[in-house]
């Protein structure tokens, strides 16, 4: 992680490495480590993926590509930031799978401020939506910048309560496409008053594949998530169990049991989330963080564990650099994957290899092609 | 306590004992344990309570009195239960200020099956009320009876939802006396299918002092109290404090934050109380109490502590008989004293004397009227 500002080829070499297709972010950051910088990294890609049965060579990104979507990042008035760098939100940056590259519009500065997420349904009711335009304008009178997606019902609600004070949008398509379209009013506010971010590229229409890994940066760049209405199954339930695993606060405002919307809300507190019906419940739980005291990593478990929300948290991938482990061992890890995806902790339980080589194999398997990453740490074969 | 039926000389001194003006029920079980019976307690009575200044003999209620309140009793098809009795509610005798004598019209048994109480706000919404019906009828099919105070509202719904599969009304007056006037309907229902309790002598119209009384009493029969709609400061909460001191457990049914009449209930989850949404949640959390294993004592404290809700347990009042103190004792204690009801712990501790000696001292005054006993184990001066 640089830590410092990259310098402008630095900056090309991430976002070519991190556009390159088959290439998720902890595949990104093992590169990284493995070859020290974006640069060999990219240079090694030929070589490496070889081992698959029918691998073909990753080719890297071209570099006209990336340098064709700086420059349209640039002319739009946006920014790249990459993880490590200055601007790039602290929070986020703790997490194992934070995006290498973001594109954000707008002031770039409130990603280093204290952020809360504030989400929930997009039916929502209209008390639903009053509550989260209150409670976000309350999170900004404190001082706190309110992210959330930008979808219809809560979102905007939240949006347009913190846009004074300070909102983010964390979006699952590119930064310059506006969705849903009857949001264009609220983006071009944000992109005005406030800020979009996104993981993809510019020009990506968003695809349902992209909500649930946009779900993960709204809860890391947040030292908390208020669900505000949510049903049984929704995805800001998704939203705050990212929460949970990156050690973020959950929050979740009461409701009628006679109203669907706040099933999900409700199940939350249940299993220990905090009561938030204002502003001040938020200040209050989150109290030292907003100090600026760093933000506490495996420390949420205030929450009552319950069988009923059989979280658990994931423990990070190793992180060493390995040696290319042996055929017996590639082959190991494949007979034990399948297309349901398996924690990577169980993986190495299960073959009896060291946690580095499995990821070492793990890499090779994913530039080949062959598997696939999900969020938590999981990983299933294609 | 006794243990077994009395017999009718036994339950009439006790009843006695009981309608003694200025002798509740922590002066009751004192005398008891001082004097061995109420019969000895009762011929004890007018040599004591001389120590108080303006001290006059306290007179036992009087013999034909009680009899005519038996004999009325009998004529409503009702019954008295002392503490102790085979029937008198397990739960509610393990309190310290259990009622010696309890009235009951209805049939009494179920008082020795598993009791939740449900309460709430009197001008509960049409929601509110259909919770509390459908909890109470969803607690009657897991074979709980359900107890509440009769009142308009959350009460009255929770009784009709209760009614075919168990309900029971304590109220704050005696049990011939219906309030209010609206619920008689009601009344005639739990007299006939349910049963209607008091603490209070019949023929008695219920005063503003008598409610948090009759309170404790709700809680005390009560394996857990659910709260369904109360406001910040109401009687339920009230009652839901009663059950923390009690060692029983606390149910909330959430609601909206913008309704302030779920400010109390959402305010009870915020401080720990299990969240409820149907009778499930409280069957779940009752559980092993309900397979017939005795109460948990000191153990409901599974709820948080907050400086919001600074709820203290207070300590059993010692129970040992003990010599009267000195006059230099009794001064002590009469200094230590005010209007504004103090801790016994508290005045033991200040006055540096044993337990058992404050006990005493205070049962004398109690008894010459010059002090007054409040749930909690708190003494004031009258």
């Amino acid at each position: 992680m640089p830590g410092r500002e990259l310098d402008p080829q630095e900056r090309l070499d991430w976002l070519r490495l991190a556009r390159t297709e088959t290439i998720g972010p902890v595949s990104f950051y093992a590169l990284l480590r493995r070859f020290g910088s974006a640069q060999a990294a990219l240079e090694a890609l030929p070589r490496l993926a070889r081992r698959g049965d029918d691998a073909q060579p990753v080719a890297p990104a071209p570099r006209q590509e990336a340098e064709r979507e700086l420059a349209a990042v640039d002319r739009l008035g946006g920014q790249l930031l990459c993880r490590g760098e200055p601007i790039y939100p602290e929070t986020l940056a703790a997490i194992e799978d934070a995006p290498p590259v973001l594109s954000v519009i707008g002031d770039p500065a409130l990603l280093a401020r204290p952020i809360v997420a504030v989400v929930g349904a997009r039916n929502a009711s209209a008390n639903g939506r009053r509550l989260a335009r209150d409670l976000a304008a309350g999170l900004g009178e404190a001082g706190i910048v309110v992210a959330s997606g930008m979808a219809r019902g809560i979102d905007a609600a939240a949006h347009a309560g913190a846009l004074a004070a300070g909102s983010v949008a964390v979006v699952a398509g590119g930064i310059d496409i506006v969705y849903p379209e009857e949001n264009r009013g609220l983006y071009n506010a944000l992109t005005e008053q406030g800020a979009v971010v996104a993981e993809m590229p510019l020009g990506t229409e968003p695809q349902a594949r992209h909500f649930p890994r946009r779900n993960r940066i709204i809860s890391g760049i947040a030292l908390g998530v208020v669900v505000v209405e949510a049903a049984a199954k929704s995805g800001s339930l998704i939203t705050a169990r990212y929460a949970l695993e990156q050690g973020h606060e959950v929050f979740a405002v009461p409701g009628s049991p006679l109203d669907p919307r706040c099933r999900g809300a409700n199940d939350l507190l249940r299993n220990g989330a905090t009561l938030t019906e204002t502003a001040d419940d938020v200040v209050n739980q989150l109290g030292p963080l907003l100090q600026g005291q760093p933000p506490p990593r495996p420390a949420a478990s205030h929450l009552k564990r319950s069988p009923r929300m059989p979280l658990e948290r994931a423990a990070p991938v190793a992180a060493a650099p390995a040696p290319v482990g042996e055929d017996g061992a590639l082959a190991l890890v494949l007979e034990k994957l399948s297309p349901t995806p398996v924690a990577v902790d169980e993986l190495v339980r299960q073959c009896q290899l060291s946690a580095s080589a499995v990821a070492t194999l793990l890499l090779e398997l994913e530039l080949a092609g062959r598997v696939e990453r999900h969020p938590g740490n999981l990983v299933s074969l294609r």
